[in-house]
Parts: C-alpha cells; sequence; structure tokens
C-alpha cells in the first residue's frame, strides 16, 4: 500500500502524535515521507512511525500562463529588473523545491492587475539568483542596469524583484550607489512562490507599481504590511530589515515609522514628512565603487578578540561590529578584553564601526567610562545605522575614501536616510 | 564666561541649530561641552559651535540611604545575587558616567517597595561586573551561587540583578545549567540608574519578588512591559533578548509569548500554559559543564568563508551560523560558496548549527535544494531557538557529549524551553 503513494498525492498521514495532511514530495531520504502542507512548510515524518497513510487526491501540476504580456494602451510605464528569488519561482512537487520560472515574463504574466496599473516598458534580467548568493557584485550590476532605466524617458519608475534573504543589504547598498536619484525605485519580493495560491506577489507587485508612479523618489523596499492581503507599506531601504523567516510581512522598519501606507486601491497614505520628491529634470548616475574587504561581526559573551586579530592579518580594511547596549564589547573587567585588539587594529589602518545588535535604538558611547575609551582609541559608534545598512555602507565609503578623518565624517554623515534624528516611540517593534 | 562652567551645573547652551538643556558633565575631550539631557542620554557639543551657554542651576549630589535593610516580620522569603549592572549604579555627576552604589545593599534600600513584599534573607554578591564583561565562568559561578539558594528552604525563590546588555545569554545558560529546578529563579535589570526619577529599578524589583513566590519554577527574566510604569512581563530565559539600546521595556518575548503579566499590585495573570511548577522537595543541583572554544558568526552577503576555516584551524569545537531565511548561505551560485569549508570543518569534527538571523520564525531546510545539501552535510537546523540562546546550549551540550549524533540529538531536543512547536501569530514584534 504505502510504495504506491507517488510525489504529487494528496495524503493524510498519521502517527501516534498526529495527523498530517497534505502534498507528498520527493523525498531525498528514503526513510523519510516529505509533505508539503497548506501553510506551505514541508515538515518530514519518519515512515517507522506512520500508522496510517490514506490518499485523498492528486495535486494538478501547476499551469503556467504563455508569458505574453499584452500593454495597455494610455498606461504610464515602468521597467522592471528581475533578479531572481521566490518571487520569480514556482513550487516544484516532484522535488518539493522550488524552480525558477520558464521566463522572467511569467511572473507578470501571473499577475494580471500589475498589468491593469502600468505598461511594462522593459524586463531586464542581469542575473537569477536566490538572494542568499548575491555578493556586492551583483549590487553593482543591478545599480547600473538601475541606472539605464531610470534615465530613460518611458519609465516613471522602476521595479526590482528580488529574493528576500537580502533584500535590505541589496536595497541599502542601492541607496548609496544611485547618486542624484530622480524617481521611485522600489524592491519587491515574494515569500510564497507565485504559482501559489497564498502567493504574495500580487498584493506586491500591484502596490509597487503604485509606489513606482508616486512622488517619493527614494529606495524602498514595498510588501506586505500585515497579516492581511489589502495593504503594503513602503519602507526606507536604509532603515529596515527582514524580521521573519516565513511571514509575508516580514519586512520592518527600524527605528523609523515606514514612508509610506499604499491600499490595493493604490492610495498612498505619507507616513514619513522626510524624502526626495521626484525630479525627472535630474539625471541618475551609478558611483558604485565599493571595497569588498570589509566584514560583519557580533559580540556575545565570552566572544574572543582573536577575530579581531585574523581580520587585520588578512588585511581587512574596515569591521561592523554588533555591539551590546549602548555600544559596548569586553574590556578590562573582561576575561576578553576586546580594547587592545580594536587599538592594534585601528593603528593599522582598519575602520572600526559599532552597531547595534538591539537593532532598535540609538548608542551612546558616553554613558559608560569604557565606551568613551572606545571612542578615544578610534571606534566610530554609529547612533542608530543598522548594522548591515552599516556594513553595506562602509564597503561603499571604504570605496571612495582613504583618509581616516573623512572615512570617519562620511560614515557619521546621513547620506541616504541611514540615520534617524528624531525616533518615535511608535517606532519600537512597528 | 564660559571657563567659569563646572561639571554639574545645570546649563542651557545655544547653537545655530539647536537649543539643549541639561547637567554639564566632565567632559574628557576639552573642546567637548558633554551634556546629560533630561531623557537620560548624554550627548557632546563642539565648543567651537556655542553661540551663548547660561548656567540656570545646580544639580545637587544625590543622597543615598544607608544600606540598612530592616526586614519586616511575616514576610515570605527570598535571596539575592547582586552581580552588577545599572540596577547597581548610580550616576555621577562629575564624570558623567556611572559608579558601583558602596553597597549591593544600597539598591534594595533605594527600593523600598520590595521590602514590603518579601523578606530578604541573604544578598549574595559573586562579583560585579558590566554585563558586557560577562563570560562562561561568571555563568557558572552564578548557577552554583543559585544552587546553593535554591535549596536552602527559607528561600520561595531568588532573584538576580544582572546588567541589561547580556542578561538573556545569562539567563539562557542558568536554564541549562540549573538541573531539577524547583523554585523560581527570576533575573531582573535597571535601563535607568536606581538613584534617577525615571529608573525601573522599583518596579522591576517588586515585580520580581511577586514573581519568584510564583508557582512559575522557571529561569526568567522579569522587567517592564510597556512604556508605562504599571506592569511587567515574566519572559521564558530562553525565548527573549534585548531588543532596544535604551527603552526599559526593552526585553521581548520571541517566537513565544510572555510566560506571565505581573501587576505592580501584585496581580500575576499566566498567558503561557506550559512551564514547571514549584515543587519544593525537588533539589536543584548545578550542571556546569561547559566548552568555551565556540563561536556565533553571522552570515551576510560577501561573507567570505575563511572565517569557518579559520576557526576550524583553530581547533573551536563548535559554532552557530546566524543564517538568512529559512536557513541559508552563499553555496554554488555564489562568489563565495560556503559549502565546501562547512563540510571540511564537519568532517574536522566540528559541530555546525544553524539560527534564523531573523530572530522570528523558523528554519525549514526542506524548500530550497541548497538547505537540503547543507543538512545533509550535517548541518544542524536550529528551527526557532534564538541564535544566543543555541550558542548558549552549544557550549553547554559540547561540555556534555563529545559523540556527534548524540550532540545533534540533545542541539534538537527541547531542554529548556528553548523551541516552540507551536508560534502563535501574536508574537510577531510582541
Amino acid at each position: 500500500m504505502k510504495k504506491e503513494v507517488k510525489a504529487g498525492d494528496i495524503v493524510e498521514i498519521k502517527t501516534d502524535k498526529e495527523t498530517v495532511k497534505g502534498t507528498l514530495l520527493e523525498s531525498y531520504d528514503p526513510s523519510v515521507y516529505l509533505i508539503k502542507l497548506d501553510s506551505g512548510y514541508n515538515i518530514g515524518i519518519e515512515k517507522s512511525k506512520v500508522k496510517s497513510l490514506k490518499v485523498t487526491g492528486k495535486t494538478k501540476a501547476a499551469e503556467f500562463p504563455e508569458a505574453v504580456i499584452k500593454p495597455k494602451k494610455g498606461l504610464p510605464g515602468i521597467s522592471i529588473i528581475s533578479t531572481g528569488g521566490t518571487i520569480s519561482s514556482r513550487l516544484d512537487y516532484k522535488t518539493g523545491g522550488v524552480k525558477w520560472l520558464m521566463k522572467p515574463e511569467q511572473v507578470f504574466a501571473l499577475s494580471p492587475k500589475l498589468l491593469d496599473i502600468v505598461k511594462i516598458n522593459k524586463i531586464e534580467n542581469p542575473f537569477m539568483i536566490a538572494s542568499e548568493n548575491m555578493s556586492p557584485e551583483n549590487w553593482i550590476d543591478i545599480a547600473k542596469t538601475a541606472v539605464k532605466l531610470l534615465n530613460e524617458k518611458e519609465n516613471e519608475g522602476i521595479i526590482i524583484t528580488h529574493g528576500t534573504d537580502t533584500l535590505h543589504y541589496t536595497a541599502a547598498a542601492l541607496s548609496f550607489m544611485l547618486q542624484n536619484l530622480n524617481k521611485p525605485v522600489i524592491l519587491t519580493y515574494a515569500q510564497r512562490s507565485t504559482d501559489r495560491g497564498s502567493t504574495d506577489t500580487v498584493l506586491n507587485l500591484s502596490c509597487s507599481a503604485y509606489a513606482a508612479l508616486s512622488n517619493i523618489a527614494e529606495v524602498m523596499i514595498v510588501g506586505h504590511a500585515s497579516i492581511n492581503d489589502n495593504f503594503c507599506y513602503a519602507l526606507r531601504a536604509t532603515k529596515c530589515r527582514k524580521m521573519h523567516t516565513s511571514r509575508r510581512d516580514t519586512f520592518r522598519p527600524i527605528n523609523e515609522l515606514p514612508l509610506a501606507k499604499i491600499e490595493e486601491n493604490g492610495k498612498i497614505e505619507i507616513l514619513s514628512k522626510e524624502f526626495n520628491s521626484r525630479n525627472d529634470k535630474k539625471k541618475v548616475s551609478a558611483d558604485t565603487e565599493f571595497e569588498e574587504k570589509i566584514a560583519l561581526i557580533k559580540y556575545y559573551p565570552g566572544a574572543n578578540f582573536d577575530i579581531i586579530d585574523f581580520y587585520k592579518d588578512q588585511k581587512y580594511k574596515g569591521l561592523i561590529i554588533e555591539a551590546t547596549g549602548l555600544g559596548h564589547v569586553g574590556t578590562e573587567e573582561s576575561k576578553f578584553n576586546w580594547l587592545p585588539s580594536i587599538k592594534s587594529a585601528i593603528e593599522s589602518g582598519m575602520t572600526i564601526c559599532f552597531a547595534a545588535q538591539t537593532f532598535y535604538g540609538r548608542l551612546d558611547p558616553y554613558v559608560y567610562a569604557p565606551g568613551r575609551e572606545l571612542q578615544k582609541a578610534g571606534v566610530i559608534f554609529l547612533e542608530d545605522m543598522l548594522p548591515e545598512t552599516a556594513y553595506v555602507k562602509l564597503g561603499w565609503v571604504l570605496g571612495h575614501e582613504k583618509n581616516n578623518e573623512k572615512i570617519r565624517e562620511l560614515m557619521l554623515k546621513n547620506i541616504a536616510g541611514e540615520f534617524n534624528s528624531q525616533i518615535s516611540e511608535k517606532t519600537f517593534l512597528f
């Protein structure tokens, strides 16, 4: 009996502990049934623990519409950069994993609502990768493609589709690399693949289209704002991060409110006073010099300072340290006093910055004596800047500047909204 | 004129940009006025930018009550372990920093409300350090002191006062080290020093006392739940983290609701069904074997796998990697393919576990092919366990077990509530 079930079968499996319903996937481990639950999670059930297994149906292979996009007349134009990620993928019931859609166009053909809002002029496809595989050279590729499209008159704005895992890093990189920005640059995503009923692609793309036509000439992440399917937030690229492994409203603003709320009917409510306005007379350019020899590390109790020495020996040019509290690492009282290694690395020419491992709030080196000593040693305390944004900014700053004092000045200068001097109480856990 | 101002003076300083009022502190940098604002933040103002400076008053040195605690009759008894941190400190207007209170007792003398709730039997003081300076040997010290106090009949429970920066790491360590727990173990803190009007010490200590007398025999962090001063949460030690650099309600539950809500009048509302109940017949013991040769690292785009090779070369025994999304790092598509280094480290005997850098949500290695490949290589995917808890648990597990299969089993076994199989929607950004 059990041997007859096939990948794609809808099954009901009972063990002593539970009853599981879902679609059977191909499992690489022959001792395990791999099941896709309706929630989208895949779980493995050891065959030896199965008391009963019933086939209740069969999943039809999803059908994909032809990737022919018929532009509607009279709509404003945008262009799209498609880079991979779940939004460009479909579920493969054979392996239980996801596969790329055959052509980047298909994701938009699967979202007909988008085509009622905008005319898609071009779809550029510099590469197709999962976002955990991005590296700074991919950011540079995207920035150069974006500049080309933003300087074309026919585009009111652009949408970049991208995997979620490192979307906020790419978004921050574009914020620094795109100089003299003239139009909206929207990054969007899906947490559930585009062919599935619970996909977030449709709403995210529609809201992205409205944002791309708006007056907000900023780099923004647009996506689900809540568990509901009726509105999105536009978040400033340098002030947000992925906060949940699987929720559709995973991107959250940190130390700032969203720039705007975008409803499914296109209504845009501005929530932040500070943003650059659209200016079609401007010509955007790409400033992509980037120092890749940088790293991001986290301090924790028991952390050995050998990691600083390692990066110094490897001739790294800069480090972001996720410090505890108001900006602390182990000092004299500790078994692991980081101060001598930090001093020596800075003396050798390395730039060392602190950002908050709490994410929310602001560093303050003045409260405790060791903080002041670290500052004296040359550590740059990055206020309320996110560690991930700080990592991206550090690479970009070091790509442009070798002088220590100028590096410090640039790191502390608000270039792309990465600092917020007035953090409202409401922003905590927003 | 300007030269006459002294540390302790209340001043009003005007620059072109702003007017700042606060208390002048001693500044290590002679070109800067260091000001303590009413909000508690210290800021530096360059003297060259000052347009006017007015002295409007003088701050009186805070007076500290004698550290004589007169126990009230008929109250239930607890004991306290005082380890340092802001809760044990007072503001020093001369340096602008904080200093330890003269004696650990003073913090409790400054919180008379506590003494109406419980009789303090003993105050143990194994050391006084800022919590960023803690290391695993301090956790072991605290665990041994806790065991002694918990096995004394006269104590209904214990309170541990501690700095905030790494409080959640210590709390997690005690959760694994205290075996056969019989009574409540409460860790508490202050974000504002005990001598200040806005201090959180008083409410945190009262609520901690109520929690220490409760039926919940768990290791818990108790502290402000909101911006208001009227109730606290008790959070499971393995499921929370410091989420804000300075807010008093900085500790938040992750992937779980709080265990309980504790009102200032002592009313306790249980929010979680699962906890161990008080059992005074049990005898608690300390199981403190800990492998210190472990590390916690974070993956990010552009991260070089040389860091894995470094820890392997240094003969580290285990690594927690904060992976992106559902549990990803760069693989074949990436400029930096981490897979070969991870495989080689695991083959050399190192334990490598993944935890979520989003903090919220659960890993799932089954969704994408590289996840399954990493799992095949031996990476342990730690579900919804916090990376910081995972780091602590890894050291504790490796202190006890050398066999790879048993290490995996223990890492995935729910020992101290570090896993939650049913994460409610409400827990996100709670």
